[in-house]
């Protein structure tokens, strides 16, 4: 078993063509390699359709998670709106709608929001609220993680119509620049909607709760940030109907553009670390390093796995986890993979 | 030039060794790679030294980053205090002591807890709010990114203790044990402290507050949540003594519980992922999209390359920008690196 080590081209034809030529002849091939199926940019260059399908399936699988947190959320509303409903006694406050009241308590103690223009007044109730807010803020992550993802797909299309003005690019090269700069875009778009989302709300406490300029925006952030003094707040049924949609999304889309600062600054700063890893100069040292195999040279692969572990990417664990399942693979204990060692493994 | 591909072994005294002889030699090293220095678990290993330096070295790097966190709050809260003293008498609401009310008044408007008992009076107080909880968001967000750190690694050394209590392992298992589940015991420790921080809290606001029970509960859940209702809140001095501590660590605390319950999640689901892809049975048709170099076999490096890519570990677009680097190093265009081609390099 241990001689069995032949070496069997997996593509014929290349057989005759020495090592050296043949490398010079699949250059262009390794720097766009072959491995791992699925996530080149472009599928339509292996199965020869034009780009343009890839275009339309960004639309077509609209997160079904998100449908998924969208019921959670329905189910959550629902159900708070119904308890508090059948409490509304054991609440007291500033009063409009019954079922009205009952949602929009549920929404301000959700986001964490918390006026406190309606506050719980039993100790039945007082505990609904904790154990609600208490479900309310993991919904709101979940909500958090998948709302944004949702949001930029829809809108991806007029992304890529607004950059076809700006730049002359064909789809390709568009898609792509949509991809490596996905957080710039989200983080304009979350923040273009929070200033339509302030603006919108300052408006309508100004016209329809008759808060005068200041207090009006004080209020929108004072609500936004979840601070919620509770000074200012929704008082009409009207106002009530408004803050219901309002909240929900204005908390969510200022919690979104924190978090796409924080990802746009790791961003930076791991782009940095790649760029310092790339430039650096390779010494013997390195070489010797990255010669895995120990053959004295060291292939394409070693380099990409060397240098990918000094960026941070993978990590000694990944790799150590990986060789194991190479060593069981390795059937003739060559130091190589080939078809010789599937058929054995297959036949044992 | 290119006939240059000398392949000269970077170790003395292998290269009368056969390539098959010396792949059985260097198995054992493979297994744990030597490439890109510094992530080895236990670097005692390469110098000589005993492993336990490395247990010494955790606690001496007590996060700088930390430090500069910390700096930031003190200056943060600092400001914060000194303007709401300013301008204490354009705050109405219950007061205390004027610069403890400014501290406490500074402490709940930067965790969004918002009771309300002390509320901005004047248009200039309320802006002033309004940028100080904006701001207060953004450090808060920084907070919670290091604290967990910060914290763990404090309490690293008394995790090791008890594991060594329980479980007759090295400490190199040990050590192995902690960085494979650092989530969970992140986690444990956080929901503990948590639990301490409750029960701190209730029992203070039953004593020095005297609030019965479920008042003392629910003003509890609606602070550390940040929903701040207000009708039940720190009133007293010695109160707000406590409460500038207890709320600025009870919701951050409770904040990283709900974020290490996400991690943990992502980290289940990646470890499954990683699972299926590791006992996913090899097909010629994967030996021959892994083949990177196409010379027939697939060697360990790029079998770990092939199988990172299917984890979803890196991407396309890490490899092609270090086959770009790989692709400019390679002077003598041989499709492997040696010792050749850097002197050509530096000669150049």
């Amino acid at each position: 078993m241990a001689n069995n080590a032949v070496k069997v081209p997996l593509l014929s034809g290349s057989a005759d063509v020495t090592q050296k030529a043949k490398w010079q002849l699949n250059k262009r091939r390794l720097l766009r390699s072959r491995s791992a199926p699925g996530t080149d940019l472009v599928p339509g260059e292996t199965n020869g359709n034009k780009p343009m399908p890839r275009t339309v399936s960004i639309f077509q699988n609209f997160h079904p998670s998100f449908k998924r947190v969208a019921i959670y959320l329905a189910i959550y509303l629902g159900v708070g709106a119904l308890i508090f409903y059948l409490v509304r006694n054991q609440i007291r406050g500033l009063k409009t709608d019954g079922i009205l009241d009952a949602i929009y308590f549920s929404i301000v103690t959700m986001t964490t929001v918390g006026y406190g223009d309606l506050v719980p007044n039993s100790d039945l109730t007082k505990l609904l609220a904790c154990a609600f807010v208490f479900s309310g803020m993991a919904l709101m992550g979940l909500i958090l993680s998948k709302a944004a993802d949702y949001l930029v797909e829809k809108q991806e299309f007029l992304l890529v119509k607004a950059m076809r003005m700006h730049q002359k690019v064909g789809p390709y090269e568009m898609l792509k620049d949509l991809e490596t700069n996905k957080t710039r875009y989200k983080f304009f778009l979350v923040f273009f909607l929070l200033l339509i989302l302030i603006i919108a709300g300052t408006i309508f406490l100004v016209t329809v709760e008759k808060l005068d300029f200041v207090d009006a925006f004080y209020c929108v952030c004072s609500t936004l940030t979840t601070l919620g003094y509770g000074d200012k707040s929704f008082s009409t049924q009207a106002g009530r109907i408004f803050a219901v949609f309002w909240i929900l999304t204005g908390t969510i889309c200022l919690a979104q553009v924190f978090l796409y600062i924080a990802e746009l600054n790791t961003e930076t700063r791991q782009k940095e670390l790649v760029k310092w890893v790339l430039t650096r100069k390779m010494t013997n040292l390195d070489l010797e390093a990255a010669d895995l195999d120990e053959d004295g040279t060291v292939g394409a692969a070693e380099f990409v796995i060397y240098k990918l572990k000094e960026m941070g990417k993978i990590s000694q664990e990944d790799i150590s986890l990986v060789m194991q399942e190479f060593e069981e693979l390795d059937v003739d204990d060559s130091g190589t993979l080939s078809t010789s060692d599937i058929t054995l493994a297959q036949s044992s």
